[in-house]
Parts: C-alpha cells; sequence; structure tokens
C-alpha cells in the first residue's frame, strides 16, 4: 500500500483556483472555518485522500455504512481565477513524518491542479479566555503580509512564539518548494473548547481577501451553544459551595 | 526482511470463499469467536503471517518448542459458494502503519483465494458490565446493513461513537479498494474482561448468516468461569469491611 | 546510510561454528555469559555492526577516543565443527522492526559463515530473589528439547509465560528461514541486578553442550560483588528505624 | 519528499575547510558557542537543510514570514587549511534514525567540500551549578587527544559515563566512515539553564586551536542575565516563607 493514496472521483477542470487548508487543530478553529466555507458555498467532494499516516480507523455513518477516516477536497467553480479547493479531513499526519508527507502530497496534487496561491487557516492557543478574537498572521512574502495587514490580519512580532505545528504551518513551509504564495490565518482561542467564534473571525479576513459573501449564522449558533455551556462553568466556579465540579467537565470537543 | 511475510502451508481450492477475521481486541471478542468458530468448524490451516510490526517475539509451547508470533489462516471446505477463510492469531499490528500494511496485505491475499465477502468480529467496549450483549453493526454497502438487521444485528445511529479501530475496521474500510462486500459485528463487552459470552452473541449472528450450525459448550464454559469470578468481585465489593481487595484483582484477562 | 552496516576486520574460514548469541536483557544474564565466554576462549573480533535501529550515541573510552555503539562478533577456532562464533553488544534493537531487522541481518550473515547451530542466551525475570537459579529452554526442534534436558535444562509447561521478547526469542523465531537449529538459555534471575551468577549457571549448560572447559572465578568474583550490596539491602530492610532508605538504592545495574 | 534535503545558496570555494557543529543540546551549549563564533567571524550562510526528521513547524520572524525548522550552513574564508564551516540549527532529529541520517548526511555533504577536520561542540550536564566549567573532550585518533590536552582540554576516565548522544557524538562515530578527523568538546553545565557561560569555555578552547580571535561580551552579557536570574531563584530558595515560588520558575531555556 502506498503512503498515501488519492482518490479522484471528478476531475474538474479550474482557473488558477486558490487553495484553502482547515483540518483539525487547537479549538478546531481552521476545521470549522473551512467546513462552514465548504457548506456555504456549497462545494463539490472531487477527492478523496487516505494515508498510513491517519489512525487506523473507520467512522460509522448514521447509515450504518463506514468510511476510513481521510481527508477530502472540494471545488467551487467562482469564474476565472476565483475559483476555490478546499481541504479538510478527521485528522492531520500522526507522525512529523506523517506531517511532511501529507503537506508535500497535497502541495504537490494542488499545484498540478493551478494553484499558486495557498491560505492555511487555524487556531492560536492563548491559554486564557477570549472575548474577541484578533486574526494574526504569518506569509511566505513580505508583499503578502502588507495585503494581509489591509484586512485587519495582526503581524505581531514574537506572535505566535512557538512557531506554527502541523499542516497549517507546513503548507507555507514546504510551499517555496512549489512557487507557491501562502498565507496562514490564525484565529485566537482559549485552546479549551471548540472555537465557533475564532473560526468566524478568521473566515471574515478570508471572505474579504476572497470577496466571497456567506452567512455566519451557523457558526453564531454553534458559538451560543459553546458560550452558554461555558457561562454554565464560570457560575459553577463562582459558587463557593461546589468547587470540584469544575473537573468534572474537562475537555468539550 | 520483508515487512510482512506470508508461508502457505497448503494451496486450498476454494469456491468463492467467505472470510472471516477475529483477532484480539476488546475483551478479546473477535478472538474468541474466530477461534471457537475455527475449534467447531474442524478448520484447517493454510497460512502463517510473521511481521516486523508484530512484537519480536516468540511463544514458547507445552513441549518447549517455540513459535514466533503471528496472525494464522485457516480453510473450511463447506461447497460451492460456502467454503470459509478464518483469519486469526496473535496479536494486530503494533503501529498505525502495520494496521494499515497488514489489512491492506492480507485483503490482497484473501482476494486473490477469491473472497467478495468479509465478515470481521469484534467487542464494542460499554465501560460498565452488561448481562445481555447486543450485537452492533458497521458494514461497507446498503443492503449489507438491512441483511444483518434482519438478524438481529442493530445499527444504531452514533454508535460506536468512535468509529472502529483496528484490523476489523481497516478491512472494511480498505475493502473497497479490493471490490469486497464487508461487515463488521461487535458484541457488547464491558471491556473488563475477556468476553466468551459476547463472543457467543457474535457467533450466532455470524452462523445464522452463514447458514452454520456449531455448539456454543466451549463458550458457555468459558462464560460460567469468567462470571464466577466476576461474581466473587461483587461479594468482595458489596462486603463493607474489605472494600480495597476490589483493586487486587484487577483486569483479568 | 544503510539501516544495518557490518564492518569485517577479518574473514576467518570456520568450520560449520556453532554461533552463541548474548545481548544486554533482563539481569544482563545473557551479555555478561557472551562476554565471559569471549574472554575466557581469548575470542577474536572479527566484526563490527553498527545501526540506526541502536541509540544515537558513542562511548568515551578510557583513552578518550570514541567508539559507537554496536554489537560486534568473536571467533574462536576449535577444530572441524567445534569453531565458535559470538555476538555480544551494547544494545538490542530499539524498536519492534529494528528487531526483526537485526536478528535476520544476523541470522543471514552468521549462515554465510556456515553457521546450522545457534544458541541464544538470556534471563527470565522471576520478581523475587533466586538463590539457585534454574537454566529454562525453549528450541527450534524436538531432539534439541530432549538433548538440552540431558544437560540439566527445565523445559516447563508455561514458563517462560510471555515467552521470549527479543533478539534471543527471534534468532529461534527466524532461524526456520535460515534452515538452522536454535536453543535460547535462560538463567533465572531476579530481574532487581545484574545477575552473574545466573549468567555462570547458564554458562555451565553450554559449557558442557559445546564440551569447553573455562573457568568460572570472574563471573563468581562479579557475582560476590552484587551479593554483597544485595545483603545491605537486606540489613537496611531488616531495620525498623530507617525503612525509606531502602528505595534511595533502586535498580544497581 | 525526500527524508533530508538540502539547498545551496551558494558554492563557495574551500581550501582544506575545518567543520565545526553546535546544535541543541545540553544547556544549549553547542548551539550558543556556533552561533556565537558565526556571528563574530561574519561567517556566510550557504546552505540550508530541511528533513522530515525534524518537528513539523515552521517559525514566524519578526517581519511576519515564516521559514521552516531547518539546520543551516555557513562558511569563513580565512585562506589555505584555515577556512571554516559552520553548522547550526533548531533542532537535532527527532528520532534515532533521524539522527544518524542526518550526521550521515551533513558528513558526506562537508566531505565533498573538502572537510577533513571536525569540531562538535556540546554541553556535560552535571545535575548541580557549575561556577567554573570546565572542557571535557572526546575523539577519533590518540593524537587528536594528546593535541587537545595542551589546549587544556580534560580527558577523564570514566567521563561522560554516558556517553555522547546526538549529532555531536554521531559525528563523530560515523567519521570514521568519512576518513575525517574529529574532536568533541563539551563544557560543564547544571543542565537546568542555558549556559553561556559553559558555551564561552567551549569556544575558548575551539578558537586557540582554530587559532582565531574573538570577543566574548556578547556571551557574557548573556551569561550575567542568566546569573541574575539564577541567584534570584537562590534569594527565593533562601527565604523561609515562600518556599514554594522556586518551582514556578521552572526550566528557564
Amino acid at each position: 500500500m502506498e503512503n498515501i493514496v488519492i482518490r479522484y472521483l471528478d476531475h474538474p477542470k479550474l482557473d488558477h483556483p486558490v487553495f484553502v487548508e482547515g483540518l483539525p487543530g487547537i479549538g478546531n478553529v481552521g476545521k470549522l472555518a473551512a467546513e462552514h466555507l465548504k457548506d456555504e458555498l456549497k462545494a463539490v467532494k472531487f477527492a478523496e485522500i487516505i494515508s498510513k499516516y491517519f489512525p487506523p480507523q473507520v467512522l460509522v455513518q448514521d447509515d450504518g455504512q463506514i468510511r476510513l477516516v481521510n481527508n477530502e477536497m472540494f471545488y467551487v467553480k467562482r469564474g476565472p481565477g476565483k475559483d476555490l479547493i478546499l481541504l479538510t479531513g478527521d485528522y492531520q499526519g500522526l507522525t512529523p513524518e506523517g506531517q511532511y508527507e501529507l503537506s508535500d502530497f497535497i502541495l504537490r496534487e494542488v499545484t498540478k491542479l493551478g494553484v499558486k496561491e495557498v491560505y492555511t487557516l487555524g487556531g492560536y492557543g492563548m491559554g486564557r479566555m477570549v472575548t474577541k478574537p484578533r486574526v494574526l498572521g504569518a506569509a511566505t512574502h513580505p508583499d503578502l503580509v502588507k495585503e494581509m495587514e489591509k484586512h485587519g490580519v495582526v503581524f505581531s512580532r514574537g506572535e505566535p512564539g512557538a512557531g506554527i505545528v502541523g499542516a497549517s504551518g507546513l503548507l507555507l513551509g514546504l510551499g517555496r518548494m512549489y512557487d507557491v504564495r501562502a498565507v496562514c490565518l490564525m484565529g485566537e482561542t482559549s485552546g479549551y473548547f471548540v472555537d465557533p467564534k475564532s473560526a468566524q473571525a478568521v473566515l471574515e479576513v478570508l471572505t474579504k481577501v476572497l470577496d466571497v459573501e456567506i452567512s455566519f449564522s451557523e457558526l453564531e449558533n454553534k458559538a451560543k451553544q459553546i458560550d452558554q455551556i461555558t457561562s454554565k462553568l464560570r457560575d459553577i466556579e463562582a459558587a463557593p459551595e461546589m468547587p470540584d465540579k469544575r473537573e468534572d467537565l474537562g475537555y468539550i470537543g
């Protein structure tokens, strides 16, 4: 078996498509954002990627049928130079080697489809509650930094201090070898919860950059649900007679 | 050394055999079921699989001779379209890569022998004692879901929530690439003990599906032994003066 | 770099040599035994094996020069059919894959040198102090079991229960593919200390089997040193006023 | 993607250059020393090494641009037989295999550039505060040991007892296959802090050996900063009323 296998369901003809990646990660921000964009734009699935760098796992769907854990690619036709390819999925590669191999593989595939411009989406863990998430950026070229700053993206010296780990970083780092221009957009997030609000902040920037219009109501609904949970947590925390309950709720993701 | 090595002791001529897999896992349900079926049907060993994805270990047999840990394949001749191939063994692959490679290897070998239909057997850990285990299912095709439901298999939305990890899942997930139709049967089990009762529940479904008749007395005997141990545990638990003894018994497997 | 690299310092002409392996493991029994045999027989080093399956480590020798951690092979010329090849070294392979690859590699090399007969040496951890260690055995052929029993080797049903892990087991398990006849000799040991007494017990059997005569005084000296340490431990344990000191001594190896 | 990729920015013509390695490790001594030497000699970067044996991570630079974590090589032109190649970087290989592959790769590259002489720099963890760090040595040839002793390097029987782990050791251990003469210089360090003082001790030896003159004021400044932190720690430790604060400071690195 090959280390990574791609299966094309369709071979769409795209005109200089822009590639957007959002995979599971901190606060699940990247995945939430990419899936929301996919749903809103009614993107069409055209490729599935399976790999031995993913967990050896199948998921059972509501109809009782299984599917192997994977990454999936979708396209959106919007006209010359404005087409999109979206990538999302169940997992990132489990090992450093897997991460490098998968990002390299994806870059090879999408550049064959004409991609020259890449946006990767993720969360930036703050370790504390964030009420109004900023969107931090990183880029492969200085003019991209300038362009993103115009859209409100924050390029802050020393942030993120530990760099960017995983696909959202590697697609930029390895991108040079594929001659792509790439930006990583990171929504601030506590890191304790799935964070639709941070995903929305990221998408608000991205849709302006891509000149796309979408509704955010689905993400806003999800954010309200999370808010209800977190405010319950705060109540419990505030109640002096039951201080230990807080721990029971743990990571809600 | 190859990553996986198969040694054929015999090259049986089989007519569209059905493939049944049962390897160690939760409650050892799959392995118990496959071994019981093998014993009852007097299945004949015809192949051994060794691999560097298994632990670097030999087992010492009662006569002092060693054998390398492995997976083994057995056949049962039952007539056109009813022949069986059974797979069981000491271990599953230790790593995700090993799991993928082994499942892919096994699918390649058994499809060469004419297999088009696959049943994988396993346990579904409930995290609590189960008195009457249901058999949950997952399948590669919607008509298989319907067929299994007729035999009492439960396809329950959101169960198993975490999907199926290991060979019992991958043989379905990778099966599509080999054009096989496959079903996973999972017996409910606490996950705390080896569970012959759950194995029996799985086999009761499978033998109906395969139209095989076997005795379950051996499994029933094993289940009684486990019941005796667990009821002792409950007694100890109930006895207020020695609450700590329970921990000493730990995992009995 | 190759996964495993062998460097031959010499190409000795040997007549059906017997191969003896003793690498680090439980109680260091195998390594102690192989090194003692090597020293007593003034065996000559003729090959070094380095591998990326070993730790990335060099050792600094007393003269300030370094050497890469390795496995080494030695020969002893004793006449037709009685020549010996000994293998010992700093480490076993770090991963299951490494263990398989190294054992396979070693079997390939030594069978090229004419080896048909293999003895692997190790310890059998009892988890309690052992005053008079028995030597347990395992073998590839039933007549080897019988022959070893004549030399006092114990083949005890269910011992070792967990099988044999590492090179001492794999050289037997993979040996079948190289058409070698092999025996594993395991000295009982607590598993808490380096155990020269257990190594001596193993060598007393092996030297009878190989018809070699050696002195054991060096091993006896080492055993006395260990005995002094363990008896100090027992004194400390017996002394009621300082019960905690025992833990400070930990694993002496 | 290749396991290791080197990108040459320049192909400098060097005359029998001496190779100096300093990568992250205990007390960061090797990296601090190599970077200081690079800065003081205004060494010119000519090659970048990326690898799937490094973490899947990009770093965000102050201008918002990213760079993949890597190792970098620099040259210094000093005249025939005195040219230098320096290697430093963000990480060592994450796995044993990665360590072996990277060291082998680097030796292959630098010997192609004419290197016959290698110095590797590192720290030697003492597990206690060190006020006046000695420089310990290890070498590939006995005459190198003698030569280093003349420069005050300590070759102490049994030190370092555990050998040398990582690139600083492997470049010596694998160096024999590339016919290089190599020395490892290890500055004593507590192992608790980044240790510029130890890096200076190492460089004081190396610059004498290489007949280079550099200023140490930058390292001395860094050492003062660390000293201030550690003396605060000692104060806190001495203050009886707040004994727990010490733990909050943890590893400062």
